[in-house]
């Protein structure tokens, strides 16, 4: 197997848009070819995540879609939806796709379009990724699906409402550096403590936002990264699942998948958490963030509230944890969110990323979840 | 690259089922299984296809899904969705995946649930496939994407109402033969021709039906394969993608999707359209079989209506088309469809196909096309 690297990398603003996620794909992956100094003649594959086109812009098909608008329609193209895990989903194939000698260099991104429909509507195509007959049907949706994470969490570890809040202030401050980012403000424990109840114990802030946006990047073999002017290699990419229902799930207050996922990664790449200097991770609610920190080894199971509280995943902390604002203050555009996060990564290991630089990054960790904690994509990056 | 075989198949029976697509693939899995002599526990990945399932069924993140009601929770598993090719996508990553060592033994299927909601939801949800800006809007939906590609055939090569009834004779005539067929029963060429006009040229019996039903195959090694009772050989997997419009398209008399996925997978496999004893190809409606013929170079371009005409596709004939009944008698359960022509040719290299079986078959082809022709899917099989 051959080493991958990501040499472009490209994201819109995430936020409002009056465009297709077609066109939002596009202008991510006109910068993400731009930054990688590669005609999009050369691309031989493209890899793309979209989840709820079908239900939003009734378009499926979707991948010929962004090849098309992209004037690169011959490449063969394939559409990957593992919920909101879908454009890591795609990076991980994509990734096999160069390793394996089939391709040199690969096209890999995700769009979304949501705030054209009401939030009804998209709180309700969201839960399509939960079981239709056994969950949906009692009117089971994320928010509610968080808060009994949340609920096994602080009966089993004593995490507290503050501790998640926590999570939302860090990410809404981190958030302030990013230009891209939906939200671009601080906020204080108090306004998220005080904010209304979605479902209970998560509060309006706990929870992140419906978003449009789009993120691309460029992978190639290792005889183009190295004439390319910065690549990121490519250290690991593992896939898990679990149990679709909740019902069927031992431990609310874990994410299995998320362990196994890591341990595959972590395997792959010949390190541990240890070796990891910025992270980007799924934080849907505040609680995902907690939970993932303990399932990717950060901090021991049940100190993922105590890490946030006493800020060792700020900026500036022990292991900082979505500086780019993550899902909570970046957005959350469903398709693009798993290489938006690669992008941020790849970002930080080239030394770019400005005012929220993790001084000094080498290796990077980026963690996407989909659905009821039954689809978990982790990646491992590191730099020369 | 490693060499990957099938080493087991199973279809569902197609038509109209009162179960989930889930159910439906867990029973094409379960066989599938069974006839690898393969237990559930051995599968490392699950590659899953399912097109309209946020539709029908208000079901997205089909993957862990299924790998849930097979009971292998913790398999990596993706949903793929190319519209109408999306298990035959699903097919060539998964041989990807154990080609590059990743993996040993792979399940591959899909399933599709349409039968469940009324017929005009059904045709608008299909047509999602094609662009929602530019040709929903319009009223396009498949059958008048088809309708529009016989009048090109007709105008360029001749091609006549005659010629393509002949396909859907052909096609239910070999259904009878096909346990599994959503339609047993055998047409006279009078039958299409006097049916009511669904798209001008295209008449009732021009078009397949909706159908619900699942497939699934067991891809293995190598080192796997030489243990089973049967292994199949894949010769090649190729896939090629083409302007999504059909107003950007220059000759609606052609497919070239088809052509340049089919010229890659010769190219992979080294071998000919001379050299393939049966295919199984996308005949979504009878026109669809004629472009297809002659995209594959099983005939040169305006000879495909001559040959259905002449039989030569026939059972019997110069090279068997679709002995299954294809999508026009055995049915199209869209997700399922790719995983089932491959599951069909497989059955007739093995020399298992009873009453249809082609003869001394020793290389075969499957072709899948998705959307307005944007997406085509060709492989090569072989037996030792």
């Amino acid at each position: 197997m051959r080493r991958v690297a990501v040499i472009g990398v490209g994201v819109t603003k995430f936020g409002r848009h009056e465009r297709t996620s077609a066109e939002l794909f596009a202008e991510a992956a006109a910068d993400a070819l731009a930054d990688a100094e590669m005609p999009a003649s050369r691309v031989q594959a493209l890899y793309y995540g979209n989840v709820v086109g079908g239900e939003t812009e009734k378009q499926l098909h979707t991948g010929p879609q962004a090849a098309s608008v992209l004037g690169i329609p011959t490449v063969p193209t394939t559409r990957f939806e593992t919920a909101c895990a879908s454009s890591h989903a795609a990076f991980r194939h994509a990734v096999m796709e160069v390793a394996s000698g089939a391709s040199d260099v690969v096209l890999v991104g995700g769009a979304e379009r949501v705030l054209n429909v009401p939030t009804a509507d998209s709180t309700e195509y969201f839960a399509y990724a939960s079981d239709a007959s056994w969950e949906q049907t009692l009117g089971l949706t994320f928010p509610g699906v968080f808060a009994l994470v949340a609920r096994a969490h602080m009966h089993k570890h004593g995490t507290t409402e503050e501790q998640m809040a926590a999570v939302a202030v860090k990410n809404h401050r981190h958030g302030v550096l990013n230009p891209k980012a939906q939200f671009r403000k601080e906020i204080t424990l108090e306004t998220v403590l005080s904010s209304p109840k979605v479902a209970d114990p998560l509060k309006l802030y706990d929870c992140c936002p419906f978003s449009d946006g789009g993120a691309a990047l460029v992978l190639a073999s290792e005889d183009v990264a190295r004439t390319a002017r910065r690549p990121i290699w490519v250290l690991a990419s593992a896939a898990a699942s679990d149990w679709m229902l909740l019902g069927d799930k031992r431990d609310l207050s874990r994410v299995p998948a998320t362990e196994r996922a890591a341990a595959a990664a972590y395997r792959q790449a010949g390190i541990g958490p240890q070796d990891v200097d910025v992270v980007e991770l799924h934080d849907c609610f505040t609680i995902a963030e907690i939970v993932a920190t303990e399932g990717l080894g950060l901090f021991e199971p049940g100190a993922g509230g105590i890490a946030a509280e006493k800020g060792w995943t700020s900026l500036g902390g022990k292991i900082p944890v979505n500086p780019s604002g993550g899902l909570k203050a970046k957005g959350h555009p469903i398709g693009a969110t798993g290489a938006a996060q690669i992008c941020e990564v790849v970002t930080q290991l080239r030394g770019e990323a400005g005012a929220r630089q993790v001084e000094g990054a080498r290796r990077g960790l980026t963690h996407t979840l989909g659905g009821n904690t039954a689809t978990v994509l982790v990646s491992l990056f590191g730099r020369d």
